[in-house]
């Protein structure tokens, strides 16, 4: 889809389009010392075009880097003030002799749109879940690549099957694309999204983690709660408050949706964050299907919760049906001990989700036994 | 009360009646090496009859020993199957030598009926507390006869005296008992029932413990704690979660009653647990006395409860009514201050338990302070 | 305002009027060993006229002394029992020899007054802040006239500002005084208090401390909580349970106000306390300031606080307002992420006490931002 440059969305307008060809420095010797060639991150995101000659103290006025960390060229943007500049490692900027530099920017900012891209797999069920993720960090590994890659794998596993929820799946740039999409499409997702997950930040190996949604008590954190803790890694929650990301979006309080962001290392919490550091070696193989594990599980639990409760009064008798030892030797294994405590919680008030968490199971260990409690006709939605 | 083979209780049946006179195994010598007659625990529960002889392979198939207490006779039935075995110590297993061995088992399985007992003590209220016990388990000592015990010297105390609530005292077998009762009684037992307590492996000395009920904010579970944390000995408060007794009846999702099961060692928590080791020395005298005690306590709570409030605005100035100092030194005294600590929360929401709760005292340390204010006409019941 | 005794006050009576000129104790060679006029704690409270000589024997009937404090005077009072007696310190009671003593308390129980002071302060809205005082307790320092000059200073402080809530001060004997107030203005004062302040105890330099409502979840507690958190010392938050000030009272049942009480070291809990050595120089100078400080916080974040929310779908561009970094480099500065997260809160559900709690601050560090969001028309009132 694409958006044209001035169009308004909410309180935002869409601005004009950006375009780049190249872009250098060049000491007096003619060496090309800092070039967009060899790395996108070395313009400033944005940047106006230019092509002059300055003194080192008018080209520094121009030049971004991270003392913090030398090494790195920071990814660095100017979207709402017109402006020029170039990134690089804190190292170079310091070993920089005095001189006269050719500075060459052949970038364009004309009308044109914003562009983002959707997909909507239909369902069963009206009830939708949202999956976003962004598109608008160029070279950024961990903070980019691997929410696009794990949320173009799940939307093929979900075109794939038969989906009791709708999927309402988003590729936007970050805060204007989402803020852009729900300004035209609010009404409908106030209606039908039941829960929402914000993909990124989601293909390292190092830890696992979601930030809540701003209300807290949504399906959306019921199940990202859930699964987190069931997935046997070291986790870490993180709170609304100081989220930045498109979740901040989608719970801005004039649009409140149920959206939690599911990550592995956190945006602004691992080192290599905005910049030249967060490359594919950031990313790896196990981290990557770690994350796109993470998203399946929790879109799996969306998909089986329901809400059952028993048909007969009392505890059904389990053993006529063969489905209970008919000699108790000391404790129930866990399979019968996780048939007989279910059974206890279907009270048509308690979720699946709920009584997993009752149980301390994964809600995935309790699908078996619903369906063959189903198949024995002792279970209703309630 | 009698109920007959092949009634229909819900989702169960009463099945036969199972009786028996004799059961031995004999080996190639004409000793009796497994004995009926020497303890009961030795045949399976329910066994079918038979007279015949066998190797010690095809007799080794109708044998049941526990292997982690090798010196322990198992406790164990097979209600729902129809099959016969005889039960023994591992050690003794360990020992039987190849050979021939001849087996019987006079017993019979013929219609007839469950039995149970119920006795109702009217009180000046149709509210009802429920207790129950069960008496299915021939020679367990804290596991059974504890439970009969306590609840039998519980109902002659409630006989001797004057009560507020109604009391309805039951002796069932575990499971289909309670199951049974309930099918014929549950309308009047959601009407009337606002505590209920089950009473199980009540005798030995080692702990109080109770089992929530399912829902949890029940009267019963509010007096069990309020109760047992003021019993001045270790304690231990159980989920509902894994409950196995008649409490998991009671409180099934159909009938769900307020009630909780008040224990000292609970089943399947203390080592003679359904073994030979659960006799008369497991239970002990101290121990039922501490039963007995925490029972009593649980009921008296129950009948003191109740939510009152000031008939003054303000607070009441005690000094002219002879309940204050006329001259404070320093702090006032425990029962001057737990006093004018009560009267603070007299405010027609808060019940005595709230209150002793919220003064860290046992709700009986407030009853004679309440009869005073009483007598004073400084309260009324909210 | 002069109430005559006599007067019925709920459950209370106004007593006599007690004036004293004179009283001491002689021994046998005329040396006036007690002396109400080097201190007035030397006689006890509302003690009925005397003169007399008695045995030592006899004297010490009507001696008060404190054995923990040797060399502290004890501040008693029998308001409503008629005695007379003197107190002294503990050392100098076991130094008294045998002999005949004699005995003057020129004083009179008359039918006379009981004296308050009230001050309203009227503000924007009906809605009132209750302000309460004591003035019963003669030379103590901490736990008395602390709290008149504090209150006396915020009363100046309020008057020469406009405000948003009306305020009414209150300055009485506590018990009798506040029971006697509320038992003439009950009615008024439930419909308009939103928050009430009893204060006393406020003038050393320990600790700070306030007393939890009743009902706990009220204005004032919300206001305290938040206050004392950020106070940036070290405090003690106490459960209403054991009150026995004034917060008692205006908490009591039937009043049932939003009242707590905001203290430095609570009474009850410093050595000092009622005796003579709670005198002037266990106040200090940064004490009252300490508590004169916290009160007009408290104040303060009553008067700030309210509920608003955004006049836009959405997050806000905060950049085309120049509320935000045009170029991002790392983290937000701590104004941006904090106007950030504010605005994310904004939704007509939290007022400013619940965001500066969820953001970690004193609301008045919100105050500054409120304002200008507000000038750029992004807030409104709920």
């Amino acid at each position: 889809m694409e958006v044209a440059t001035g169009t308004k969305c909410w309180d935002w307008t869409i601005p004009k389009e950006w375009n780049i060809k190249d872009a250098y420095i060049e000491d007096s010797t003619g060496n090309k010392i800092v070039d967009f060639k060899k790395s996108n991150l070395h313009i400033l995101g944005y940047s106006t075009p230019i092509n002059t000659t300055l003194t080192l103290k008018q080209l520094k006025e121009h030049l971004y880097s991270d003392p913090d960390r030398p090494d790195a060229i920071p990814y660095r943007v100017s979207y709402y003030k017109e402006r020029w500049g170039f990134c690089l490692t804190h190292n170079q900027l310091l070993e920089l002799k005095e001189g006269s530099y050719k500075v060459v920017i052949d970038s364009k900012l004309t009308n044109g749109s914003m562009t983002y891209a959707e997909l909507v797999i239909p369902g069963e069920s009206a009830e939708e879940v949202l999956l976003s993720t962004y598109i608008c960090h160029p070279s950024m590994g961990n903070n980019e690549l691997s929410g696009i890659v794990v949320t173009t794998f799940i939307a093929k596993w979900l075109q794939a099957k038969k989906n009791k929820k709708t999927y309402r799946i988003l590729f936007v740039p970050e805060t204007l694309g989402s803020i852009c999409y729900m300004s035209h499409n609010i009404k409908e997702m106030q209606k039908n999204v039941i829960a929402g997950f914000n993909i990124t930040c989601i293909g390292d190996d190092r830890i696992y983690s979601y930030i809540e949604s701003r209300i807290k008590n949504t399906l959306a954190d019921k199940v990202a709660s859930h699964i987190i803790k069931n997935i046997g890694r070291k986790y870490k929650i993180y709170p609304f408050i100081k989220s930045g990301s498109d979740e901040r979006q989608y719970c801005s309080p004039g649009a409140n949706l149920p959206v939690v962001s599911l990550m592995r290392s956190k945006y602004d919490e691992y080192d290599e964050y905005h910049s030249s550091l967060d490359n594919l070696s950031t990313i790896t193989e196990s981290g990557l299907l770690g994350g796109y594990t993470f998203v399946k599980k929790c879109i799996q639990a969306v998909e089986v919760n329901e809400t059952l409760k028993l048909t007969v009064m009392g505890t059904p008798q389990l053993g006529k049906r063969d489905l209970y030892p008919s000699i108790r030797k000391g404790r129930l294994d866990r399979w019968h001990r996780n048939m007989v405590d279910m059974i206890t919680y279907m009270d048509g008030k308690n979720d699946l989700i709920d009584i997993a968490n009752i149980l301390k199971v994964d809600v995935g260990d309790l699908t078996e036994i619903v369906r063959i409690l189903k198949s024995k006709d002792l279970l209703v939605r309630s």
